[in-house]
């Protein structure tokens, strides 16, 4: 098994451009916007224990909320402790009140100490573990952001109490958590700490899943990852949040007990998803009931589910992943997911934020279901990014993913250097001093340069979507070595390669498999899927058909988005009052279509939006 | 408003073929089939006011099921008195029952006398005026086959007590029923009585509609057909078999008051279903919430309702709207709706039903929402006919739909005769007799003649498929006039007319506003709308494409069904382990696809389906 580690986001300085501008977009109004809706909500008053200020009841998971919400402040403080300043004043307020709140055996919980003590450890569903899980990863964050240790050992007195409830004296109601999460937040503790008790319970609580008939919420236990120990799993299924979390978890373990089966495992459950669960834009989910991953190649487009959370989940997967896996498919994904499914979860303006990430939208067809209760309608996504939703796990979860962006760029190794992601940045390490620098996604062009490296190899992915590539060094053609869908150059102290990766608008097909996407393509450039929009095109976006081969006419423009949209001669069936009629006597009009970036879809009001677009 | 009468099926003779052989079905294992179920599953001991006999407790519309198994039964009598004896004896005890049963007040509801008597027309959706439409339609059946009218005097008092509490005492708690029916039912009894007051009855339920802010189980009034009131209607809404009902009601009181109002708004209602909510199959209902219409072009394949009891009542509704309108479209309709989504309702052996006939299947599909409660989940239509199922409206419809048969043929016109189906049989009218005779659907030839017929014009509907017509007589072309959708024929006393209605198969197109359908034909063949069936062609049918040029080579052949399979070259994409590829790499592999008729799927063990193709 492999030991890399990627670069921490520390070691790694954001330089112009477009991730630059996310990470400053996320720090100077999302996470402020976040703030805002957690105050008037009542989730830092709840979290004040003092949740009648507000008035408004706990959630059982306000918790994880306010923790996602410290992390994302603790990992900007590393950077930007000036920005910062009043929100760490708050995160310190919170930290004083729950350790005032922290009863004497360690418990913390805000949701069960104010609402329901009789409850405490006694219902799987109600996420104290997956909140617990939250806290600890925010102390962690906020330890090594300030140095003050206040909140680590809050945890570790909470850590203590766990330990004693379900390893010691087993009283509580369940084994294993219904919402996981605490399992690799442990693994973190004990790479924290080496303290090697939170390795046992991290153990303790991914070994004993499956194995024992578990109380859930779900009508089957496939749906809580409770039908295959995670040394019988093979494919991924259930709440994809909850797997995904899971799966990060059982690669910690693999990982720690360098336990080869494991990531066997992990590599079959990596390929369910990556080969037949997954949609163009990275996302998963293709069901908000139990918002699960469903039957292979059942990918619904107007209906997906592809959770933003499950987008950043994905890459928390991935990441592990490839640290102990020597493949490029790791960072295929996670660019895929990048670009698309995690991007498009929060609007250009940084205020507002998808729950759920459709390809798919039409308005007309909205109302179908209106005549029936929410439980019991169908669910058809929100058409607008909202500042304010209930269940808001997914805007905190941005916040930290921001917060600490840069992690995934670079992968130190034994031979040299790895450059797994084409993010504008200037990263230290060991071998000292890389920069990379470029518009990938604009030309497909990266220069990536050192003026003071001690490593000896420089290994750079080949994205998945490139099918030409070459290198230059000092104006003539730079040698490498192709292997595993990397190029291997040798460097020297000083180098600077420039590497093209002949980008170019391609149409896509799915599998056969996929019954939603049949007869449709979909428009890419580089990493970005691309969408019709309507208010580029005019609603009912099926009646639009494109011929692949007049991509060649392609046209390229920079628009609001920050990236090209592209314009190409298209066909739009032409209106008839017949509902049906001979297939010879269809008409055609020819038009452009105008795609912009998926990611960037309704944020210029409300209108249909498709992915896969007919073929002509 | 025009005043016509389809001739009714007392003087229709089927003969030689297809339909009669559904007729002789029906009669012969249909009618038992559900009269068995009947029987097991308590609903005749319901009405024999013995439910404890049973154990199963009463269902709200039981009297529903049972009055329209009664109503086949008498219509059978007519023409087959001796095999009908067993199942007349069974009627003559339940009509005693019931006469046992009936309050002193005339009351009579086998659920709510047996189990809430305190509920007696205190709850709008409980059905009761929909139980006792029903009843009323099977007495005048009953009294109409046998002479005796006991049944009908039971329902005229039952009408006295209706009277008395909606309109003289207004004490029930609502004041139009829950779901439609008794309006139809008042308006046949006031036609077989001459009492008027059925009449003003039928027009109290009809006119107060939409007018009041009544109580119903729907989240709004759209769905229950109170959004609008019968003069400002203009599209049809909500639940689908309610919806169809109420409008056949309505037509039948446009005609007996003359109103040309309401027949305009009839036209719009007939006009929106017909051009923006009806699947090819002649089916309505795109949602199993509350089984409704919903917006236009929402006609999803899978999810389809397209409920049997919606086939037979479209055509109840188009029968009643063709007797006061001159206009081919209404035949076109029954046509579509009688060869396509009403045969798809009985199995090829006459034993099971389909409650739902959705236009696609794709079993690999339908574990995706296991993990939820049945009331959450999305709903995913039966794969095979069901002998027995709950709500059981449909298979007691369709016994008594083939047992009148027969009377969508023929009109009787002030001009003369007119052919409106294309079904075998002997007709006789104030004109004399006329024969039709001919394979229709399978080489488009229809024969009409007669030895002795005294109207001077011959009208025959010119099928909404046929491009190109002629017509024979004596082996010398024959004269005709086309209008409105009709040839028009002078005859003679004695005439033989040889109509050739240039049958073959077509690809249809579906209007480009249905986004279900994009980039998809489906092939027909005259009236019959055909399908692939995994079967035939193995699973997963989106995996197929049908080019329309190739349907010159296609080949017939006589299957199970009794009419032809027809077989043409296609394409299957090749499989592919990527989930995501360049569209120029798609493979294609030559099949041939074998399409049967839409009908006849199922009947062969669970399988795929696919009606609408994918485009090569």
């Amino acid at each position: 098994m492999k030991n890399n580690n990627f670069i921490s986001f520390e070691q790694v300085n954001l330089e112009n451009g477009f991730w630059k501008d996310r990470y400053e977009l996320n720090k100077k109004v999302s996470v402020d916007n976040v703030r805002k809706r957690f105050e008037s909500s009542g989730r830092f008053d709840a979290m004040r224990f003092n949740f009648l200020k507000n008035g408004r009841k706990p959630h059982v998971f306000f918790d994880s909320d306010v923790a996602k919400w410290m992390e994302a402040v603790a990992y900007l403080i590393t950077k930007n402790p000036e920005e910062m300043k009043e929100n760490e004043k708050l995160c310190e307020e919170l930290i004083d009140c729950m350790e005032k709140a922290q009863r004497d055996d360690g418990y913390l919980n805000s949701f069960h100490q104010q609402i329901s003590p009789e409850e405490i450890f006694q219902n799987r569903d109600h996420h104290e573990l997956y909140c617990a899980g939250h806290l600890i990863e925010a102390a962690i964050a906020y330890s090594k952001a300030t140095g003050r240790d206040k909140f680590l050992h809050i945890m570790e007195r909470y850590c203590d109490c766990i330990y004693r409830v379900f390893i010691s004296e087993k009283t509580a109601a369940f084994v294993t958590p219904g919402h996981e999460e605490i399992e690799l937040a442990l693994i973190k503790l004990y790479r924290y700490t080496n303290n090697e008790k939170y390795l046992e319970m991290a153990r303790f609580f991914l070994i004993n899943r499956g194995k024992t008939d578990e109380p859930h919420l779900f009508e089957n236990s496939r749906c809580a990852q409770d039908d295959a120990d995670i040394y019988n799993l093979h494919e991924a299924n259930g709440h994809c949040v909850r797997a995904l979390y899971l799966y990060s978890g059982i690669a910690d373990l693999a990982r720690e007990t360098n336990d080869e089966a494991l990531l066997t495992n992990l590599k079959d459950v990596f390929h369910d998803i990556i080969y037949k669960k997954m949609y163009i834009t990275g996302g998963v989910g293709s069901t908000h009931c139990t918002e699960s991953f469903t039957v292979p190649y059942d990918l619904p487009n107007m209906n997906a589910y592809s959770e933003s959370c499950c987008a950043i989940a994905m890459i928390m997967f991935a990441t592990r992943m490839r640290e102990i896996d020597d493949s490029a498919e790791y960072g295929h994904i996670i660019e895929r997911v990048l670009y698309n499914s995690l991007l498009s979860s929060t609007s250009i303006d940084g205020k507002s934020f998808f729950y759920v990430n459709p390809l798919e939208l039409a308005l007309e067809e909205y109302g179908r279901e209106v005549a029936v209760p929410e439980s019991l309608r169908e669910h058809l996504p929100i058409t607008q990014r909202l500042e304010v939703f209930d269940c808001s796990c997914c805007p905190p979860n941005i916040n930290r993913f921001f917060g600490n962006f840069g992690n995934i760029i670079c992968l130190e190794e034994k031979s040299g250097v790895t450059v797994e992601q084409y993010i504008n940045a200037e990263i230290t390490g060991h071998f000292g001093k890389i920069k990379i620098n470029g518009n990938y996604f604009l030309d497909g062009k990266v220069e990536i340069s050192s003026n003071n490296c001690t490593a000896k190899v420089l290994a750079v992915r080949i994205p998945e979507w490139c099918t030409e590539f070459n290198a230059e060094t000092a104006g003539t053609s730079a040698e490498f070595v192709k292997k595993n869908g990397y190029a291997y150059f040798t460097i020297e102290n000083e180098f600077c390669i420039m590497l093209d990766f002949h980008i170019k608008p391609q149409f896509i097909s799915a599998n056969p498999n996929i019954r939603a996407d049949a007869g449709r393509v979909a428009l890419t450039y580089g990493p970005i899927v691309y969408c019709l929009e309507g208010v580029d095109n005019g609603d009912r976006l099926n009646r639009i058909e494109v011929d692949i081969s007049d991509l060649n006419a392609a046209k390229f423009e920079m628009d609001f988005h920050s990236m090209y949209s592209i314009s190409m001669p298209a066909y739009r069936l032409k209106d008839d009052e017949r509902l049906y009629c001979n297939a010879e006597e269809t008409e055609y009009a020819p038009i452009t279509a105008k795609f912009i970036p998926y990611y960037s879809f309704a944020n210029r009001g409300k209108s249909d939006m498709l992915v896969w677009v007919r073929k002509h």
